[in-house]
């Protein structure tokens, strides 16, 4: 059975694949499954037929069958234990591999997502300097500590997991960045994410969404 | 093997097992597993034996022979899938408890997490009113739609699962506030979790440990 995922209709990324649909695609094509996109509005994101996926009313989620998620780790989650190559196998590499996953998502993401949401929401606002201070040196602190952990290894923890990929994309929204340019390890870790074809595939598929909408 | 896990030696809660060595606790606890706590300071946390458990510098850490892992969430995660109680049995069900505990603790923790830091240390900045209405409307929009989902179920997802776990420890920093009063289904799942035997020997554990650390 093919999986529908939801994705935004006109992503506010401009299709540099920042949305979090982004990483069940990448996920899915790194299984090699195929899978269908139901395009959603923002305005549909709050109507009931997109609730009753989500009640948080976000995306990505996803629906195959019976079982319909949300929460796009729980979704590349999911996908990691139904399909082989985003998990290790032996147990205790398997549940570092997961811890990762919450790393990616709990420790890292916040400040870099409120990095960018600061960026364009409270520009204007007389507590902009002292909040992007903050937040930047938060994600120092993080990046800090992941570029020490990282070392000189291709990837987190042994083979590329669904640890990577999520940490991946969170670290994606500080290219081009100094702080990312501050640890060059990063962000050759966050470039070799990128290069792998299932990223390519999967970064090419929101692309084209993008500009479908934007009659590019 | 009995694990160990790493709390604060001075909880900055004073005692309320609102750090995240308590979702820990209440997780071995539901599962029927001793533990050993070592307890760290916030000077150690920051040194070279406790970032060999957490490049991130962060409680709680779990060890169980040769196996180390941080973020709370995956520790939750890594005692669900070995013990039993804590994840349903049936692949879909078990997908949507995971799904719970991301939501837990990506889509709710974060404004309610922010909420508490703010007050603490932006209380004396011009910009506190603003942020603190972003962020309270940010928790209220979240917990509305939380609450629509649970309606008047024991649990968010048939029995009580990981997921319920860690939403209620996230939901817990908000007892006391109009923000939960306004939902009295949501102060009753707290309620509700809090009265659970686990819950109550991990409360006392944690805040032994603060009586023990402040003489009284």
């Amino acid at each position: 059975m093919t999986p529908t995922i939801t994705a935004f209709e006109r992503s506010p990324d401009r299709g540099r694949g920042l949305a979090r649909d982004m990483r069940v695609r990448w996920a899915l094509e790194e299984v090699g499954r195929p899978y269908d996109v139901r395009l959603v509005s923002f305005g549909e994101m709050k109507q009931a037929a997109h609730l009753a996926r989500n009640p948080f009313g976000q995306i990505p989620t996803y629906e195959e069958g019976d079982l319909a998620l949300f929460e796009s780790g729980a979704i590349v989650f999911h996908i990691a234990e139904r399909h082989g190559g985003l998990l290790p196998a032996e147990p205790n590499a398997r549940s570092r591999a997961v811890m990762w996953m919450f790393a990616a998502l709990n420790t890292v993401e916040p400040p870099v997502f409120d990095r960018d949401l600061v960026q364009i929401l409270e520009r204007k606002e007389p507590w902009y300097e002292a909040r992007m201070r903050a937040l930047e040196d938060s994600i120092r602190t993080r990046l800090g500590a992941l570029s020490r952990h990282l070392g000189e290894a291709d990837w987190l923890d042994g083979d590329f997991s669904a640890g990577d990929l999520l940490m991946a994309t969170v670290l994606r929204r500080l290219n081009g960045s100094a702080l990312l340019a501050d640890h060059p390890n990063i962000a050759a870790y966050v470039a070799r994410g990128e290069a792998r074809p299932a990223f390519q595939r999967a970064f090419e598929a929101q692309r084209a969404v993008f500009e479908a909408a934007s009659g590019g």
